[in-house]
């Protein structure tokens, strides 16, 4: 072993001794959280005690004093939270303005699958997150983006290969292989699938699954091959073919799916341990408002599911199945990480606790340092645009285009034919994908029905999953426009109109964050889409969410992408 | 990585595109259970379908063919049994020997803690063990001895500090850190202790607990240290309080300690996900005669467990305590470790498969390679003893000695104060530990009462924990004659009568462990206790069993060591 090793054994055994010394009240703990009604997820009952920590560490459960003692009674503490998926990206502000919300929330862990930046900046994407969360009060842990680009037909940023993901295996906060969406390519013996899967195994990391609805030999093989969860399911026959097959079922509630109120009844004794929360994806407004895990946990016990069984899923299921040993319970050895609540049906978070330091109170994070960034990662995130000055002319066509129908509240399309060109009585418009990353001068035109724009235009550097630039508007100069100033913002959301930006929401972090608070950021976001609604948009529709996933190649029925309209069920252009 | 590594990678994509084949049905299983009425750990059900299994794993559940089927209609197929902490050792075989005799049994894991050759042979007796287990087809897993010696007052062949099991850390088969016996010195925070536990945590692996009726602060104290389990717990109280405080409990039911009965309330839906089941120690006849983890399973629906419970405690919480996240349930990507058993309560195991390979069937073993130890461990274990011929003088003492008194059906003692020289009447005999690791000719004298010895000597090499000879004999010139004859024979048992051995079970391994088969050690040894009763020996103690434990100075009242007779309680020599 070498000095540095033995350096952090030593470290290791002065924390021992003085957690030890506490527990055996020899010396004052650092923080006692007195006559406190706890949440003990190993026999799921609540106890009563004084929890004692030290060191970060939670030393003992009895009767204790210490430094700094604060009253529970009539509260109940629970351990921290895990949001066991999520993209950190999709709240469009930085990890640490993430944190900032989540945290009075009591949040202390997430599992974040840098998903979105990969797609822009490839490892770098994955090294820029890892900094970006590097000793935030929330532990930020990571799984490996799985499929970048997300298909064959994306032209993203960056693709990652087995060899790409490697060497992340080796940080201390990386848990495995995130979603593996490309279960077609699972179940096709695919090698490059294959092979990122064995790495994982060989890491002896989890791999997380992604296959709504896949069933019988499918299922069977995609677990098989090492899959162990999965978030997308969408009702209990999928779950439960999930769960008597081993995987651990993430029951998600985030702003763009929600599947609590079907998978609620797995909150039990009989499903209940093989439960995880998660959120998938937070937009800014939705974390501002609704809150996070605790929103989860509220909402899961108003529909009656068992309070123990709900908190489990948020605390010690998740912990174990990530081989977070060290979390996940309010027990001696445990992280002191703990949340104080009035009770299960209101379920308000007075105060957390991280590594027992109080980090948030009443709704407020206390402050703490935001990780700095190495220059060269962050200098690289401000410039991904590679696209040329763009014209009317990019966004004309001789031909006939397909014709992409949205459909209110739903992200899935339906083929509205070809057109040969607008057509603002049926509610036909001009659309684009332009490739951003790399120069190739690709540009995917199309029509888009049901959105609604009357005039000026709505363009986007958030679009699902390569983040190219998805423009719409009422005439081919407003598109090149909009989608220049979103270029020029080095990303962003862009409404255009009357010749200038009427509201924007700036994001040159890879074009899919902002460097901004998130109360701002929200701001701008709400301000845009009051923009984007006064110029005609159909209020079924979300101007800019929704937009960002008619990119997506993988969801029925049409789909814009760099190269054209892309009809999913055939799998070919139109 | 390094080309070593992509080859393992291209091995691990051969064997999950097999998988996926066979999961899809594209291509035949290596084996199929058909109509299998398999126990589903996940759900606490028993469902019906085919097992198809290739490349080792479970490929799927449902409709399957293969090249090997197996119909299983009215059978009951369960996930191999794991034992959760065991010292080989106490077998007196060989491992594969061992493996030989529970694998018929449906074990198909155990953990074992090589705490007896270690004493003897320090960190060369932990790669004994790990060569003579390579392969097998039991999975042979191991946890490091935390305490080489037990106590400061041993002389064993070895100490092992924290750097002597720090490189075993890397080994695939090494798990943790076993049983830390030394409770008080962790209360303590004693430097050594503490090392060993961080050192175990900082490689991310379990630390096994050993510490009966620890309670309040001091169980805080102890657990917080790291330490996550417990095998001693001999009643609800003290399991549940460590339950509460998040240890997992290793319910224990051997040779030498049963616990079942105590703890069998446990094995419900409150606390089962948190308990496993051991052994502890299996002697030769007890293997032979009851079995293994089947029979604890047996007894425990017997005595009223909820079956799945004690099915779970055995396979899927032992695997997940463990991070073994390749058992310890039926499906897909599990090893096809399985177990056909014909119902609940007789309990009979008909097949065991181990990797999809039938390995047992009806009571008896598959043949299978032992595995090659390299010579120089299997010289150095052949040659352990460093003592001099022992003469009637060396265990004659003019002074008065503490006279230990042997209680029947039980390892304590009582306080017989002290005798100046033997005395049939009173059942007081000659007895001695004579260190035999060192050459250091330390004899520690001092009198039994109660063993009922009238002729002749015992003497043996097994004596807990640091394995010197301990003899009793009715002259002292029995006594050396037995204990040169233990030391001739390279370890072993000898009775001794009439100037020559009348019965002996050579242990020539370490003095610890027969070369020979399981029955043939197991015939030596009742051959053994037969001639040792015929001599007088008390029938309420085994001869040689509770002999071995009159040398461990931790269990009170009074005990044998290498330097005399020691009172536990007052900590000091007589």
């Amino acid at each position: 072993m070498s000095g540095c090793n033995e350096e952090r054994v030593n470290r290791e055994v002065r924390r021992k001794r003085r957690a030890v010394g506490v527990a055996m009240g020899r010396e004052p703990a650092d923080l006692v959280l007195k006559h406190a009604s706890y949440v003990n997820v190993f026999t799921g009952e609540i106890l009563t005690a004084d929890i004692a920590a030290a060191e970060g560490l939670i030393a003992g459960v009895g009767s204790y004093s210490g430094r700094e003692e604060r009253d529970c009674t009539g509260k109940l503490v629970l351990p921290g939270f895990l949001d066991a998926h999520i993209h950190l990206e999709s709240s469009l502000v930085a990890p640490a303005e993430f944190v900032r919300a989540v945290l009075p929330h009591g949040t202390t862990t997430v599992v974040t699958d840098p998903h979105e930046i990969a797609n822009v900046m490839g490892a770098d994407g994955i090294a820029y997150m890892l900094q970006a969360t590097e000793g935030l009060p929330v532990d930020v842990r990571f799984m490996l983006p799985s499929c970048v680009p997300a298909t064959p037909l994306d032209e993203s940023g960056a693709a990652l290969g087995r060899e790409d993901l490697d060497g992340f295996y080796s940080h201390p906060r990386v848990q495995g292989l995130a979603e593996m969406m490309n279960f077609v390519g699972v179940l096709a013996g695919d090698e490059s699938v294959l092979e990122k899967l064995a790495a994982a195994d060989l890491a002896g990391r989890r791999i997380d699954g992604h296959a709504p609805d896949l069933a019988d030999g499918g299922l069977n093989a995609y677990i098989a091959a090492g899959v162990r969860s999965d978030h997308e399911c969408h009702d209990l026959k999928d779950a439960i073919a999930k769960l008597e097959r081993g995987q651990y079922i993430m029951i998600r509630e985030g702003t763009a799916a929600r599947n609590l109120e079907a998978l609620v009844p797995l909150l039990n004794e009989k499903y209940g341990s093989r439960c995880l929360l998660c959120t998938d994806d937070k937009h800014p407004g939705d974390l501002l408002k609704t809150g996070h895990i605790d929103a989860i946990i509220r909402r899961a016990v108003a529909l009656g599911a068992d309070p123990m069984a709900a908190v489990r899923a948020a605390t010690l299921n998740a912990a174990q199945y990530f081989g977070l040993h060290d979390r996940g319970a309010v027990a001696p050895g445990y992280l002191a990480d703990l949340v104080i609540v009035d009770d299960f049906q209101s379920f308000q978070v007075e105060a957390v606790y991280r590594k027992g330091v109080l980090a948030a109170e009443h709704g407020a994070a206390k402050p703490f340092p935001v990780p700095a960034v190495e220059p060269r990662l962050t200098e690289r995130a401000r410039h991904t645009f590679r696209v040329g000055t763009l014209t009317a002319e990019d966004f004309c066509s001789d031909s006939p285009l397909g014709v992409v129908g949205m459909v209110d509240g739903e992200i899935t399309t339906v083929d509205r034919g070809r057109a040969g060109k607008p057509d603002a009585a049926r509610d036909i418009l001009r659309a684009a994908v332009v490739e951003r990353h790399k120069g190739t001068g690709h540009i995917g035109l199309g029509f888009l029905q049901g959105y609604g724009l009357k005039s000026g235009a709505v363009a986007t550097s958030i679009s699902h999953d390569s983040h190219n630039i998805i423009v719409v508007g009422a005439g081919e100069a407003e598109c090149a426009a909009a989608a220049n100033r979103v270029a020029e913002l080095n990303g962003g959301i862009v409404v255009w109109n009357d010749g200038k930006p009427v509201a924007e929401v700036p994001l040159d972090m890879g074009g899919i964050m902002s460097g901004e608070p998130l109360e701002m950021v929200n701001e701008q976001l709400e301000s845009a889409k009051a923009a984007a609604y006064a110029l005609g948009v159909n209020r079924g529709i979300d101007p800019f969410m929704t937009l960002s996933f008619m990119a997506l190649p993988v969801i029925p029925t049409l789909r814009l992408t760099t190269r054209g309209v892309f009809d999913v069920g055939k799998q070919d252009y139109v």
